[in-house]
């Protein structure tokens, strides 16, 4: 198989884990005779640096002549003071718009070998094993009027949070065709005793459940959802939201596994081309350290190869890979007692002699 | 001292917990020498069934002609299929309006004996001592429009995310001059990566931070906070965030104790006619079976005797009373290992012992 693949390292501690990514990459192809090719693009902060901008065209036509994205991270202190047109995360969320990313995938599942690292006791996290699907190409992230108005004669700010009835269908449609291969349960997160969105979007869940007789639907308030997610998490399945709700949520439910490191995600759109990337971001404080843990970024990798070009076989083998470095006890410092840690390229390099 | 108090059972457990409260509340007037009157008032589901509304003008009368309110809980599965208009929580919604209370307090401190109840590890939760200040009258919940629209030629649906710039200065005021009293810092939640009105939260936070000199300010984006919440709880003493963030964070937040039941709020206005309630809600599926956890309401009360008339004396009686009777092993349902419940009642009485 031959594919094109779009890097976008970003900030941060985006350039190691890509680049430790990539050598898993090429490890794959050469073990299972396919032709990656990697473009390399420019986003977030070191866009701005070298372009002016957080996402360049050029990057958006890389992507656009690519089979797939991985991206690492975007932001960092260093452009924090910045307009809001020359911020790193304006970038993400243009390629979001752009490409027409509109549903966030976040599997959270416990490794058993990680079971101590939650703040949360055994008992509650032991099984755990859910996906998040998060809405994200509109509601308040991409609303107008987003401003400052004077509103009954006073000084007031207003944002809008829209939703097309199509753009909450095909959400909802995602999730349900994403349950309907799992354990078949859907969690609709809103608020409907507030929202009339909420109630739209309650609608929409109802006339797509009616389609698929076998998945059970429940609604549930975006407050309960959060104690939930604390006190029971392994009642989910998929959970499907909105998404400002779900920016919430999936940080909320990242915490869980007590492994952020090893969390990854997928962006999908309509057009087939989707965008794989970790679930952390760029880590500033330990950027350029050879300490960053690369997993979430290897796991992004196999969600693409598994979801984007059908390679079932190679996206287990990464996998397997990586349970078994784990339970042999390779930690990076995010995970590792004092004293005991490997770096980004060793632990990249036990996955890859593992494969 | 000679005060009148509102008392707002409401559905479910609510009015059985409102009644044990009213027993210690006579039981406090009593022995210190005050007069309290009680005037109950219809609201929920019961002022429904009875009135045709959720918050019949009486009740807003009774309210208003009153030093302070105490509500149980609205809401049950009996009126969830109503409109909108007719739905129990409206009732709730349009009295935070009505009353103007803007300042939604949690205190969200663990309690010793009860350590081991949190789906966290004990390691995680031993200390926790914060507050929660929740902006109660604007934001998404009543910004217009909040519709069914076409938008570009579409049929689609929107709410509104408004604040008038004092609306954010007052409760960041707020927000401070708790912390002043407390451990003096200050943790303002918003989305300014994203949202406008966050931004010029962000603002007003600053130019109030710079009245209070002592105070550090410290801004944390949403998603972060719903992680640092259960990552390490500790770090907080005051957070203060918008309507509809504090909904989902306060919901989040009072599963660290592991004990809804004993969680109390604040409601306050500018008036200083201010609410007094449990954090839980109405409990449908356990009403009327006297083993309901009084605690929150009780605790709520003692809140209103501290903030709303000054009785400091009086409020430590009964938290002090709640402690010996929890840390004497007394436990209703919801804390109980099997069997070993106490009811709704003698837990009441026991409270009223120990004063
Ligand atoms: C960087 C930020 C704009 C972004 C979001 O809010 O969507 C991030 O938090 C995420 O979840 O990918
Ligand atoms: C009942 C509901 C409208 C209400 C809210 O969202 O404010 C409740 O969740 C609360 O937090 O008091």
């Amino acid at each position: 198989m031959k594919k094109t693949i779009a890097l976008l390292p970003g900030d941060g501690i985006g350039k190691e884990v890509v680049d430790v990514t990539v050598d898993i990459l090429k490890a794959i192809a050469e073990h299972f005779h396919h032709q990656f090719q990697f473009n390399y693009g420019l986003i977030g902060g070191d866009a701005i640096d070298q372009k002016g901008t957080p996402l360049p065209e050029e990057t958006i036509a890389i992507c656009k002549d690519s089979d797939a994205i991985i991206l690492g991270a975007v932001g960092g202190p260093k452009w924090d003071q910045n307009p809001m047109e020359l911020r790193p995360e304006r970038g993400l969320l243009a390629l979001r718009k752009e490409l027409d990313l509109f549903a966030n995938l976040r599997p959270i599942k416990t490794f058993e070998s990680l079971l101590d690292s939650s703040p949360l006791k055994k008992e509650y996290v032991d099984g755990v094993d859910f996906v998040i699907v998060r809405e994200l190409t509109g509601g308040l992230y991409f609303g107008k009027p987003s401003e400052r108005i004077v509103h009954e004669g006073e000084d007031a700010v207003v944002d809008t949070l829209l939703y097309k009835r199509y753009e909450i269908e095909r959400i909802l449609v995602s999730a349900f065709e994403i349950a309907s291969k799992r354990r078949k349960h859907v969690t609709s997160v809103d608020k409907a005793n507030v929202l009339e969105s909420s109630r739209v979007w309650r609608e929409v869940a109802e006339e797509v459940a009616a389609r698929y007789p076998d998945v059970t639907l429940e609604h549930m308030l975006v407050d309960n959802a959060a104690m939930q997610l604390i006190r029971s998490p392994k009642q989910f399945d998929v959970i499907v939201t909105e998404n400002m709700f779900g920016d919430i949520l999936s940080d909320e439910a990242s915490m869980i596994t007590g492994s952020l490191g090893l969390l990854s995600s997928a962006s999908l759109s309509s057009s087939g081309l989707h965008l794989f990337e970790p679930v952390h971001g760029s880590a500033p404080d330990i950027a350029g350290k050879n300490i960053a843990n690369p997993i979430a970024t290897i796991l992004s990798a196999a969600m693409m190869l598994r979801q984007s070009f059908g390679l079932e076989e190679e996206a287990k083998a990464i996998e397997k890979a990586v349970d078994n470095v784990l339970n042999a006890g390779n930690r990076t410092a995010d995970l590792a007692e004092d004293g005991k840690a490997v770096s980004t390229k060793q632990i990249g390099e036990e996955i890859k002699n593992a494969l």
